[in-house]
């Protein structure tokens, strides 16, 4: 009952499979193996984007910060979601590797930008001349922190605006295949088709060991990227095994097939949970996290048993049984319908 | 024949199953698993230093850039030598970390740091008061850039001239188990007693697929070198990866085995060039690097059979097939015999 | 009717008679001039404080900056008010200048800090680990920038969450000398005896060309103040004409003389504006500066008699005469009561 | 006797008659003052240059600063001799407004840059693609740290060495008025003519308070420069008293007249010492500033009579009276020929 994290599951075996196969012989390093010109390639294809850069790194902080920056002068403020990882959860990277850009928060829904907010925001921006920020670009997560999913309405409706004031649109796609999983369409809708600029294309939440890939559709912007990514100590020298496992990732679609796998997992677990009278449901689960509200005494149940998640509010100890407590849930490739199921039980009790 | 670095070999089949091994059930992320733990205390085991701050990153312009920046202020310079990596080789990583620091060149030897030219080199900041960047600190590279070793004593002699002035010591120990295998000393002896502070102790270049130990001796540092590595985006959320590899680096002193293996196929390649009458040997290879002039016609034999290694000066093309070029090369753990020996007769001809 | 801004009157002519006076001869220069020895002698005295340190600038922007980087790390947070100067009107001077902080924006009173906003916002913060931004400085502006003061309570209030949380307070006092005109207590009752550590000291705004004190209650981070500002380029080499403005403005209480009489102006002002019943203030205005609705037609008329001020919210060209649009008024010391009086007449129609 | 430095002296009194005449009244802040516009077209008469962007700033170490900000990327080396101002004296203002460039020592003539080591220098980056810091600008300090002047031609020997990278070039111009004086051309021979991107065209140290102009003949680069500007703390609110001092010094070409007055003590000071057989002179001075070295005895009558001056190498005290010790000597406008040869007097004894 591993619910804690897409980060504390294994990778998938083929995943080491490759590794091991690419660690026979010589490579020549930094990103000049002939894995990564498989890569290149395929994410292309997947991207509907025979021009895109394409560079890997290995945290999903890297990614974004280094597209942000690349992206961004540090006189402007990017557009984000209170809740967006580049702002909770990356400890200052994106300032730090953009020189000193501000992260306006853009409150709106719960879990989402909401367009006349980001509108509002925007607007609010550059109207103190050359005293205050100057407007960059938006960030979009997608899917969300809370696990919910921007459709493609809802995407083009934040892309619109950000074109209509000429802002670039960063996509932090660490759940990219998530998301694409719940929604059926491709790569290229979620993203260029949509008016997305670059993607942060997640790998370890989702069956790798650390990879993500950085998904720039304007080439001229290559060279800037690759700079930033040296100077931030993220190229790396022995890069066949990034190489390595993003191959692996995207033959035959493996990582769709993970992220499928993640997304039922999840779907089979809300349904569990929406038939137990005591749980409260925060959001409508369209990815891979639950975020629910239940009985303390449940809680204490599953902790009891071993079950791992963290709670999103609340606290164990306490005296009242009945008080109901947030739980945060998060299904990874590996988690099995048994471990669901026996979680299921243990709320229930 | 490969001998263009040491980032383009394999890594050890021993770090393969460790991983393979990691990769089974659940882990909690961010250097919380217990495999950390134990590479924490073997670490500290054999640098003799049971209060040293242990971290891992993946790749060695993170561990110098980070450890830095966490030793030096923005307003100060950092001494090195002209040919270190963080000078050349990390397109500005230190500056950005540190904030703005400068990196003085300490013009000395060839291959090393001079004690005088040091001491010069420091004598000649904070001579202008608030006006000019304040003395920051020393980093040294052992094994060098150059494939030579500092001897003890001349490790003493430049930290003693850093202590005087009450100046942190960095070592950028990309090559440290190269270092410590041929001067036969302990690594406490390499380090904190010899004066160092703090330490990049490299995994990289000798066996591992990507992973460097920042150990630092005193442990107020610990805090401020885990939120810079965090927004630096260099903290890994799958941190098990990095753990298993260098738990089975340490596991038996695989790192000293590997690092005994290719420095002696790099003695062997030096005896074996040093006996033909053509070769100039441009420094006393002790480590696992050797840079050596022959003629044209052999360097294009070389070539011709695929033997793989970089021209540090000179041009394969010319017309004078006596010129001498000047090769770099580097051997790691898996150079074998036959490739020294074949390399050694294409130099012969 | 000059209320646009307290930055487009003039200078006072004792200020003006000072810098003749200065100029006669040679001084040596950074600060090493004897008008800087008076100065600091001269502020150390207001403020009661012995040891601090005093350090001149040009610019606001520059003391309030300055001072946010030496006292705050670059991955900790700075806590300000949405309408804040550090994060309104600097256009990323403390993001660049400490390296990639943070601001974090306390939502409370329209033109305050709110005490239990600053808790709640205090304790919002290092809820995730090395994963977010730390906590740092409080800044609180005093005057605020909506024309309001601090009580000493409030002051006290503030300075105290911050210190159970053992985060230093920075003022910024761009118009400190209005706030205490208007409060009559004494500067170190304003500063440290309530809890501030470090003041930007206004002069700018209030009589001079540019100049502003940064007053810092612990010495100890003297030499880092006088190194961030020789390295953002704000140590003048000809000082004394910083120092010959302060020491004027200090001399017999200039400074205090012009505020009172720039808040004098202001209450004229403000009496005036509430005896007409169009008038709508926004805050009661306790230093020198005034948020007020009146109809448009007014607007126009005092636009067409050449009033300078800004409107706050609304745009002159507008259909409806009655609409009520919001002014802000500055009054700066050389403000007469001829002006005010006329203005008055002018919105009374 | 003041020949410690060209920021020692007063004012001229124009500049301060200006400065008086500027506080009349109203004007409209940051650089609105219709001061500045006449300061605008009178450069850009001057450097007959109709579209160059031309802005104020107080310290010539910002001038110089947010200039070379504007023009290299922080991935980029700025070319500069050993000895500029940018390297020796702004504490690192140049890494910290540019994001983190490094400063490429070029070392070739005692005073210059050389053509050749400038080559050298820009041929040995870009040797080692992303990991190695890429060409930024050439930095020329005109007149240089040694009292010396470029001529025309060794100018665009260094322009024409930089365009051939395609390398923009800043001029340090602090005593830019002193090497126009000098050479007898116009400025813009010495500038854009001569190939020269963007200039730091100093008052301070020739007469005014503190003003010095940024000249960009791009003027795409403007608006940029206006953030960086603002967000380094550079732009001033009471602009006015920038702009007058500026006025001044241009109206009826005071800024040559004065730079005239002190290249003519110069040359006096010079005659005079040449005369001297204890005497030698360690560079041709060219501009209001000379090296040269004589006994320690004269020097100590000089001290006793109270001259002002640096000793650049030596120390008074010491047993040697006749051991010859280094002199730097500046002249500013306000240097009289009884100063003059009162100190000539005492160097003979």
């Amino acid at each position: 009952m591993h619910f804690a994290s897409d980060n504390t599951g294994p990778a998938h075996p083929r995943v080491m499979d490759a590794l091991i196969r690419a660690n026979d012989g010589y490579r020549m390093p930094y990103g000049a193996d002939p894995e990564m010109d498989s890569v290149r390639d395929r994410i292309r294809e997947i991207f509907e984007a025979p021009d895109a850069a394409v560079y890997l790194v290995a945290t999903g902080t890297a990614a974004n910060s280094i597209l942000l920056a690349t992206l961004a002068k540090p006189w402007q403020t990017i557009f984000c979601a209170p809740h967006a990882h580049i702002h909770e959860d990356e400890c200052g990277c994106p300032e730090l590797f953009t020189g000193g850009s501000k992260l306006t928060l853009v409150y709106g829904a719960e879990d989402k930008l909401g367009a006349s907010a980001l509108k509002e925001a925007i607007e609010a921006e550059e109207t103190r001349g050359v005293h205050g920020f100057q407007r960059g670009p938006v960030s979009i997560t997608q899917a969300t922190e809370r696990g919910t999913v921007y459709s493609l309405d809802e995407l083009r409706s934040l892309t619109g605006i950000a074109k209509s004031y000429d802002l670039p649109v960063h996509m932090d796609g660490a759940r990219f295949a998530n998301a694409m999983a719940s929604m059926g369409c491709s790569a290229a809708e979620m993203t260029w088709k949509s008016g997305v600029d670059a993607v942060s294309f997640g790998g370890t939440k989702n069956g790798l060991m650390g990879v993500e890939a950085a998904v720039i559709f304007d080439p001229e912007l290559a060279w800037e990227f690759e700079l930033r990514r040296k100077r931030s100590a993220h190229l790396f020298s022995k890069h066949r095994y990034l190489s390595a496992q993003m191959a692996a990732y995207l033959e035959s679609d493996l990582w769709l097939g993970l992220a499928r796998k993640a997304n039922a997992a999840c779907a089979r677990l809300t349904r569990g949970l929406k038939q137990i009278p005591e749980v409260t449901m925060l959001f409508e689960p369209q990815a891979n996290m639950i975020f629910a509200d239940w009985p303390r005494a449940a809680h204490q149940r599953l902790h009891d048993a071993g079950a791992q998640y963290y709670l999103w509010a609340g606290e164990l100890d306490g005296d009242d049984p009945d008080a109901p407590l947030t739980a945060r849930l998060v299904c990874d490739w590996s988690a099995t319908d048994e471990s669901v199921d026996r979680f299921l039980e243990l709320v229930r009790g």
